[in-house]
């Protein structure tokens, strides 16, 4: 076997970081430069500001009129105006103009009465400085307009070039080098073979570095080639501030990039108790940081944001801004382990009052997982979990307002959430939807832990055919909180085979004979296939996959058509969506419950509304599968 | 002579803006563009993104280890490790590695027995889709990504890629043309004439419209010709989405622009009712929003902000964020007309846990008050002021956070002020000094009312010949909130004079024949001054300028220099600082007074800090003097 690295020990995320920077601090000069005002926005001064000339530059007409002297309007009266003479005792001034001797004060225009023969009269005396703006009334030379450590703005440039100044010192924007390592990792837009995995690190280190205003400057992929790495990463550290090496950082066979920076320079750190993001390295090659980080999305976000952010902030003197904190009640249990400090993904919500946080999939490889979560829960490394229900700080990086405003759903998944999630805050001004797929069941229970807005759910009474409300009367007892059923649709359930049903499948029997993926427990559709096979009297164990679970309708058919197995149970769309074809066993109802009290919310009224509109029937039609009796109509007396 | 133009009416600001964004909503499409989406930082969906492929890609390794087939693996146990062989039973496989059939499982590294032949037994059974991370199971291709009006942030340009997405459409960011013009204008770096005026506004504007993520184009400057600002407007027209003209919006007799935008295409609105800003011109040329802004750099800056950024919003299809607000007391009553609505900048502090809001310069030409401003007090055009101690709404635009670390300063102006400013932010994270220069006396009744933490003074007791302790007993009566006295720095008074002394100046008794600049009532410097004068039996009427006041020792030295007065009353660095030439009459205690309680808040502490160091020392014993004799000592017992 080929030899893979090992991690003597990992480091606690604060010991390493500190280690870290205090190499740092010792060997890394911040740097400053010269540069116009006019590209200064948003850079922050290195020093104090001071003004270089006056503004105005002279002692100017504030006023359009004419300039006098004042001395020579003291006997104008309303009874008695006095003609003035042209040059001699006024000229015409426009605002900004100069005021120069003998000329000591203005006169509007709007106080001089004009003859047809182009004669000037006054009404009133004029008196000294009258209407002048004195040089330096705005800035004084050598007066300060700008700190150090501020923070240019659109309203200081126009101030600093009236004050004379053309450019300024500013901290420099560092120069950091992106690398991706990985034979199998090809460029977007490349074609993809068997194994490819498609590099997007890169970009996203790339964007990170901009956001936080450094130039970022992406190397292209590098193959896991030990000499071709060293190479490049040295030649790199001599020509930028810092270098991120993205993979390789791990334990695995092909991972060089430790070898590499331990012959370049010197290694700080090697594997970090944070999880996602264990296989992190920190290191220096003579003065430039170099930083490797792990390959998952997840695990290289997290890295950044716990190692390459800090560093950055450091050498640019940027302030570290931390993320905005909010207490919220965490919806799930979450186990944790003291080996490390771990970053739990959040959804979060008002419901009732009470923010609400609900953990996403914490798998290193979900990225999705990032953009849908409004932020993260840290469950710090000598903690061994968090219990249902307890209460979290919450690192928010969704706009707090936003989640005041957005229905929180949690239940059965289907594609037309996606669409209402779209079409909201395009109708109505802050409305918002937020959904998390657990299934039917798990979802009422959510819904009765006050956890969520709305379940959607489509739960078949088996004795009675009927849908979705006795389960909500079975859930649901305590009379003083009623509950409600907002209809939504009709959608038609079937099994979703490979195009061209190959196995030439046509029922729930020829379904065990082949390799087949089911959905999780609790889920709708999985209620109804496990009714399908008692009715069809099939034994689950004959099933061949019945314990292979997904936990949508979507994964289902990814897997169906990825040829892992022949055929899957779901919905008409999503095999629709995959180009895959499909065989009907039933139309069932998929619906919102809700308690009544919530109803007159604005936002829930916005998603009534949603459901409702023309726009939202066109776009679902599309989909195939659907029919729309009822929809948005509610129901309350059950 | 020349002829201007007249206002008929101004109109009110929402109503002006609503009758322009009618014209512009009927004639001005929305645009979009496909752009790269590594290049989308920031930029804002059009519609909802789908995902085009599974991540990952295929059925790959979730850990490095093996890949076995699951059912090959059941008769391994602890005590009867088993056997694998290579490619037949096994292939080694890292994380990310594509599983293919007939391999089902992976079994980690970690739980690998590897002998020194070479061999590999594995010590329990592998379960079918162990350690493997199903196709699709991170993205399923067609799965809603983005949806629509989303605002791309790096994880979402990581994803987006992943998910097969390389072009995305988004709203497209406006070309805006920025002309200004004025033969007197000049470029910042260009030679100084007598009556030039520096450009700054365009610029200005141009990051103005950066910030709002819009490509802004400087056009260069203009002289006031007719023809050549209509042809270069015109031009413009076609080839931009938009117009801004600084300047020449006015009713002076060289402001053309509101006749050229007649002649190319219509004028909505010529005149609003704002203060600062009413020459606010909004037209249309064909389908291009053209809009004149007046000159004056505040007046500028607010109808760039109630009128472009509004438009720019609509064109871009940007969120418009409202400014955050405040509710604060103002120090200082404020008459306005029913004429205009009214923008008044503020100074906000903190004062006992009560928000304070002190008006700054009310000019438009006051640029710099923009740069020191904490924010806009908005006066509505239907109130004709606001009293003082009224509860005011500010637009705030500094952090509330510095704004709660901030020492209010209101009080007697010197140069030092300015370095400490500076110093306590870069010794001390979060604290900071914001000073108002109103002079001793109005400083201590700011401090008597509440509106400041500490007030700088310099009051001499012409009886006792004692500074400033004296007056804090007279003004601060109330033995239950005792008052005590930073010791601050002494200074040297004296005559400003140009270089050279031409006039010859050597004593206070010949200021009398000479134009002089004075400072305001209540100034420290001007008492100094009265008493000097009493003392050399000097009539206030002798002096030609008594009443021509300034500000501050800095716009006193400005005016000196500028030739406009012979001599002038202030402190000898403000004459050091300008070049000029110094006449002594005496030496004076510059102190802070401040309540007790006071003295033990963080940022008041760090102020004292500050003075005592050495930096700070340095720093001020460069600009002459002064003397540090009890610096920061801190008198109680008075």
């Amino acid at each position: 076997m080929k030899k893979r690295n090992l991690y003597l020990k990992v480091m606690p995320v604060e010991e390493a970081l500190q280690k870290y920077l205090d190499v740092i601090h010792k060997n890394v000069a911040i740097q400053k430069e010269k540069i116009k005002v006019i590209d200064s926005l948003g850079r922050k001064t290195t020093s104090a500001i001071y003004a270089k000339y006056n503004s105005p530059l002279f002692n100017s007409a504030a006023m359009d009129g004419i300039a006098v002297i004042s001395e020579k309007t003291q006997m104008a009266t309303d009874f008695h105006p006095l003609n003035l003479q042209k040059d001699l005792e006024y000229v015409v001034v426009d605002t900004g103009d100069p005021i120069r001797e003998p000329f000591d004060a203005v006169i509007m225009a709007e106080d001089l009465i004009e003859t047809e023969g182009g004669e000037v009269l006054i009404r009133e005396p004029a008196h000294s400085w009258q209407h002048i703006r004195p040089v330096g009334e705005d800035i004084v030379a050598h007066e300060l307009i700008l700190t150090s450590n501020h923070i240019i703005r659109s309203i200081d440039i126009g101030v600093l070039l009236s004050a004379g100044i053309t450019e300024i010192e500013v901290y420099k924007n560092i120069r950091v080098a992106i690398f991706a390592t990985g034979t199998e990792i090809i460029e977007p837009d490349a074609e993809i073979k068997e194994d490819s995995i498609i590099e997007s690190n890169s970009r996203m280190f790339e964007n990170l570095v901009k956001e936080q205003g450094g130039i970022a400057v992406r190397m292209g992929i590098l193959p896991d080639d030990f000499a071709l790495i060293k190479n490049a990463v040295e030649k790199a550290s001599k020509e930028y501030d810092m270098v991120i090496v993205n993979a390789g950082s791990s334990a695995g066979t092909e991972d060089f990039t430790v070898h590499v920076l331990k012959e370049l320079g010197e290694v700080i750190v090697h594997g970090v108790a944070i999880k996602p993001g264990k296989p992190v390295i920190l290191a220096m090659i003579g003065n430039v940081p170099v930083i490797g980080l792990p390959g998952y999305p997840v695990s290289a976000f997290i890295g950044y944001q716990n190692f390459v952010r800090p560093v950055i902030d450091y050498m640019q003197n940027n302030l570290c801004s931390d993320p905005q904190k909010i207490d919220a009640f965490i919806t799930k249990r979450l186990v944790s382990s003291l080996k490390h400090k771990e970053y739990v993904r959040v959804k979060v919500g008002k419901v009732d009052n009470k923010m609400i946080a609900t953990p996403l999939a914490r798998g290193a490889g979900a990225a999705m997982s990032l953009v849908r979560a409004d932020g993260f829960c840290v469950i710090d490394q000598n903690k061994e979990g968090i219990e249902i229900g307890e209460k979290v700080s919450v690192e928010l990086y969704r706009p707090i307002e936003q989640i005041e405003h957005t229905v929180v759903s949690i239940g059965s998944h289907d594609l037309i959430l996606d669409i209402i999630a779209d079409m909201m805050p395009n109708m109505f001004q802050d409305s918002y939807l937020s959904s998390s797929h657990v299934g039917s069941y798990a979802g009422l229970m959510a819904l009765k832990r006050g956890e969520a807005h709305i379940a959607p759910i489509h739960l078949l009474n088996e004795e009675t055919g009927e849908y979705n409300i006795t389960f909500i009367k079975k859930f649901f007892t305590d009379i003083c909180r009623p509950m409600a059923l907002i209809k939504g649709v009709q959608r038609v359930q079937g099994i979703i085979v490979p195009k061209g049903n190959p196995k030439n499948i046509t029922s729930i029997a020829d379904i065990k004979n082949h390799r087949f993926v089911n959905r999780q427990k609790g889920a709708g559709t999985r209620i109804l296939f496990d009714y399908l096979l008692n009715k069809n009297k099939i034994n689950a164990n004959e099933i061949n996959g019945y314990d292979n679970e997904r936990p949508t309708h979507m994964s289902v058919a990814a897997l169906v058509q990825s040829g892992a197995v022949d055929c899957g149970i779901g919905i008409q769309s999503a095999a629709v969506a995959m180009g895959l074809d499909f065989i009907p066993v039933g139309v069932e109802e998929y619906d919102f419950a809700i308690r009544k009290c919530h109803l007159e919310l604005p936002h829930i009224q916005s998603f009534i509304a949603v459901l409702k509109s023309d726009e939202f029937k066109n776009r679902v039609q599309a989909l195939k599968g659907y029919e729309f009796d009822n929809i948005g109509k509610i129901i309350t007396d059950f």
